[in-house]
């Protein structure tokens, strides 16, 4: 069954060769794209669809997300608002709540936020477990996460649990908790940050998991300098997420490598945070990606138009590098970007991820904000709204 | 026919009575509330809604919104984010185009930006002429204006249009234009701003406008610091808005006076400008509401959620007062916050606008941020969405 979607006014593809089109058109054939072009030059299909001049885009790629958890922290924000600061303690709370809930009741918290998410335009959502943290509770998180998102990661080294001294806690992760993950998991991240892992003990999970052949992510540099940067540069990780505290060498590490810089301004918004510099990334050439990181804590939004306008309005992202970080951006942040089934892009052979707005261009995610914008979207190939 | 709203998991009522209240019900007859307090309590009605647990509070009240408009500035708001500044030089784009337009294709535009508006949960809005600026122009302006706004601005002085000097304008506004518009507008506003109306010509517009019984509203210290607090308090206007530049004299005026201080925090972020220093305000004790401003040029957003998450987050403010402002503070600026029918507040004879979160708080509209919570908004009796 192929659906041909016309009318496009103003198309996105992240494709080098087919860049922006006006006045386009898309075949989706199954669960991938069949062909993109002027509408004017569109193959027939076997059924259509008519866009009437809105803007389409790739769906969102939402990279960086926290979303198995049980419990309540909205009195924790409001505290902070009221001016308490954030500090990576509050996690400790999530985690009793997270080992305390049912799978059932886990399962509903992913199911709620996943398709939250995609009635905002995500179509494909990277995951993680880090609420666990026993092997057992970090085993099911991961088993959990693996039936609601595209992608998920084992972060073990959230914080070290209660009753646990930063060393036995390294071997666990590094050895029985690995183990036992492993199956459930393409990747491996460390919070790399004061008051939760340092430089030694990051290198050592990070270590550990390149041994096993897994992929590399890092949280660093959130809230303050440190070593996070470097050392994801340094072992190759696919991505350090946060950057709100890069130094000129940090910069300039990000923009040598093929680490992408994954920013998360809800997040420095909610943490009352300065916001990271998006301009000296891009600038000195780094590629960028913009998530969510919802999560109970520190960013408990779904919507990657916030982080979009956001970036545009407050971090001197135009609106083509902000809708680029956060559609393409975050499928190179997950090595997802190429090949057959790519996402965050729209080319034939690519996954049929379609997000349609009630609005003309894509500029109006940034000139508009607040305003639901998200009119339709298709994800590999099916219309989910 | 009476309605039983009940399983309300948290009502904000804005009365200084009822205050905030758990486990509530609220009935509506008509037009009106007919009852509000612990569901536990509750009279019998005709209807029942169970809204499971949601929080509820009045509909927002946007006090400040430019509706009566044709034509699409995208690209000057691409330009800005592209670094080139903000003035009120735009707006001769926007007169140009509403002047062209017929009447079906602004009421066209007006319908469409009330209608998105009410489906986010905005209940109760003010709009303004300011983009016709011959006689005819605004008269028609405000006569369609009043076809689909709760409350009609006359904002001849928005800008001196071309062909005209500003002592002949100023003359025109005063005198004729007044004259003609008077019959379908409650309130006269002038944008008292360098490059626009100076002190002198705006205490012209106020006066000639107070002569004739019309209420006062002020645009003043937009750009920068300017005599528009000063002669909106000593003239007794009911709002002076935007308040992004204050002296603390002008802290001081505001707080002495029952003149609101309305700030439109998507316009700061638009336009790159500073936010507004919500907390001197408050902390003085002056009366703040949050509205909109939606217009094509400098704030083209209908999200009041997005207002007072960005209050919130960046302003200091804390959720309770976020979402007084952007309620009971329109309302207040609005002179609508009491007696029968009273908007931004929930107590028996106020009208029954409600609206009703995808959440079991208000702080979820600040902690949440960009995500669509608008669950089910009644107005004036009417469920709407």
């Amino acid at each position: 069954m192929s659906v041909l979607v016309t009318g496009i006014g103003e198309l996105t593809t992240n494709d080098d060769d087919l860049g922006t089109v006006s006045d386009a058109a898309i075949v989706l054939d199954g669960n991938r794209i069949a062909w993109v072009g002027p509408a004017s030059a569109a193959p027939d299909a076997d059924g259509r669809v008519d866009v009437e001049g809105r803007a389409v885009l790739p769906g969102w790629v939402d990279s960086h997300t926290h979303l198995v958890f049980a419990g309540d922290r909205t009195a924790e924000f409001a505290a902070r608002m009221a001016g308490e600061p954030y500090t990576a303690g509050g996690i400790a709370v999530t985690v009793a709540a997270t080992r305390a809930a049912t799978d059932d009741e886990l399962s509903a918290v992913l199911r709620r936020h996943v398709t939250e998410a995609l009635a905002q335009g995500t179509t494909y959502l990277e995951t993680k477990t880090g609420y666990g943290l026993t092997v057992a509770d970090e085993v099911r998180s991961a088993r959990l996460a693996g039936e609601w998102a595209d992608e998920v990661t084992f972060l073990g080294a959230h914080l070290v649990p209660l009753g646990w001294t930063a060393e036995s806690y390294m071997d666990l992760v590094c050895g029985q908790m690995l183990d036992a993950v492993e199956p459930y998991v393409r990747w491996v991240d460390v919070f790399c940050e004061t008051g939760a892992f340092d430089e030694e003990q990051s290198r050592a999970v990070l270590t550990a998991a390149a041994a096993r052949g897994l992929g590399l992510r890092v949280h660093g540099n959130q809230l303050g300098p440190g070593p996070g940067v470097r050392i994801a540069v340094e072992l190759g990780a696919a991505s350090v997420d946060h950057c709100t505290h890069l130094t000129p060498s940090d910069v300039d590490a990000l923009a040598g490598s093929d680490t992408v810089a994954t920013l998360l301004p809800a997040c420095d918004l909610s943490t009352r945070q300065p916001l990271p510099d998006a301009r000296a990334l891009l600038d000195a050439g780094a590629t960028v990606a913009l998530a969510s990181n919802c999560n109970p804590g520190s960013s408990y939004t779904s919507s990657m138009a916030f982080c979009v306008a956001t970036a545009v309005l407050q971090m001197r992202m135009s609106v083509a590098e902000a809708v680029r970080a956060a559609t393409w951006g975050g499928a190179r942040a997950l090595r997802r970007e190429t090949g057959d089934g790519a996402v965050g892009v729209l080319r034939p052979g690519a996954r049929a991820d379609l997000h349609v707005l009630d609005a003309p261009s894509t500029t109006h995610l940034a000139y508009r904000p607040g305003v639901p914008l998200t009119h339709a979207v298709w994800q590999a190939g099916a219309r989910v709204r």
